[in-house]
């Protein structure tokens, strides 16, 4: 773990990422001393950064740090957090904020090697997602409502619960994003008014466009997601899991959704 | 500053306080060696554990803490923070999740004496809150709004920011909850939907049932708001601060609201 680029794995309570969830993250998966789609994660970080004002980190910075992460940590999870830093004085930005930034590791999560071949069951979460366009799409610390969304079962077989947001439209997962395929064409939730927009969901969009594979961007309710032709879910830890299962409906096939997985899996950096 | 009741001002990066805002906080005023309206504070933080599954640690434990902190910090402001704790795999709360808690300590803001006398100047705030049933009311620390909302201004005559949710609903001040008076009654927001449920808005609520004045708790929107007789705000540490002006509309009489504040400020624990 480093904290401000030195081996550390504390951060002060008045850190305003503990305080207000005031700050934003990353999280990508590292194979044999690589990190997958850094530039991806890096530019998605500054975007973030942006939209809530923050001072991001630089990208030599960043690189260099990750570089001496990835020499002794090659494989697994890496995560980046990205803080306006310290303060204690209300919810009002510091003027000279000194952003605070801090790497931790993990071992990739274990899951098995069947969710990724054949497709995962998923449940429908009671939460709703509220609707916040000031916040939608980025990956900042407020995340309370994907905690009481993921609280809402443990039953192992359940990979994922999709979260609709509080008007009944489809949205996401708690932690991935979501494609689904009718006759032919891609469709991904318009995350304007709430939910994260991933790097994985970019390359899926970006891999249709270069496919030729038509991708719209659109609001659609639970309905239209059960009568899919296929569905999936990605995010940059799991890459993509086809979805099974859902509400009772069940999809013996995942063609498409297969052909993704495999470019996604295999495409260059 | 004390963390898990050792002297301390550092908590582990893979606390979910930081990690997902997965937490509840109180700030609260000392003087002379006391904490003002603890009991009444630690109900409200044993309410927000609960509505979050988060163990609350014990009353004689934070009392005693406290009486610590209070012996080398008679005056001034407290924070109290209570994490879920460290976890690192993933969004769904640990099933033995380890609470965090801790104190940090501050001085008295220095807000000029005349807004609490003759009233304060307000802004109505750009961002509208949205709208979670789930985390309603409780103050927890995914408070990315109230930032975003509180970065609006820095014009240093304005002392708070009036925030309206996504249908237009008045709710509260960035800081603060919110009270007017119409026709001799008090008029408070309806807080199921969003906003946070504070100490002092409830002090508010029982002085006005022991003074056989009427409060009602319902939903109004910006025009009624600028129609009121009367408005102002509260919290534990301005305690009230009557309206004087929002949006061109200046209150030249504050009858009930000082009234409310002189029992308020002398009332016992």
């Amino acid at each position: 773990m480093l904290v401000n680029g030195k081996p550390g794995k504390l951060i002060s309570i008045r850190d305003r990422g503990l305080l207000y969830g005031d700050g934003v993250f990353r999280t990508l998966r590292t194979t044999l001393g690589k990190a997958q789609h850094w530039p991806l994660h890096y530019q998605k970080l500054q975007h973030d950064c942006v939209a809530l004002g923050i001072i991001c980190p630089d990208a030599a910075l960043l690189a260099s740090e990750l570089n001496d992460l990835l020499a002794l940590h090659p494989d697994g999870v890496v995560k980046l957090i990205v803080t306006r830093g310290e303060g204690t004085r209300g919810y009002a930005p510091p003027v000279c904020a000194k952003t605070t930034h801090l790497w931790d590791i993990g071992l990739l999560p274990d899951y098995p090697a069947d969710w990724a071949e054949h497709g995962i069951k998923a449940r429908l979460c009671q939460l709703r997602l509220s609707q916040q366009p000031r916040l939608a799409g980025i990956k900042h610390l407020n995340r309370l409502e994907n905690v009481l969304a993921a609280a809402e079962w443990n039953d192992t077989d359940i990979a994922e619960g999709i979260l609709l947001d509080d008007s009944g439209n489809v949205i996401e997962g708690t932690r991935s994003n979501l494609f689904m395929v009718r006759d032919g064409v891609l469709l991904t939730p318009d995350l304007s008014r709430c939910g994260v927009d991933g790097v994985q969901r970019g390359r899926v969009m970006q891999w249709a466009d270069s496919h030729n594979v038509p991708c719209r961007v659109e609001q659609f309710g639970l309905e239209e997601l059960l009568a899919a032709d296929e569905v999936f879910l990605v995010n940059s830890v799991i890459g993509l899991w086809p979805l099974r299962e859902l509400q009772g409906r069940n999809w013996g096939q995942h063609l498409l959704a297969m052909q993704v997985q495999k470019d996604l899996n295999h495409a260059p950096d």
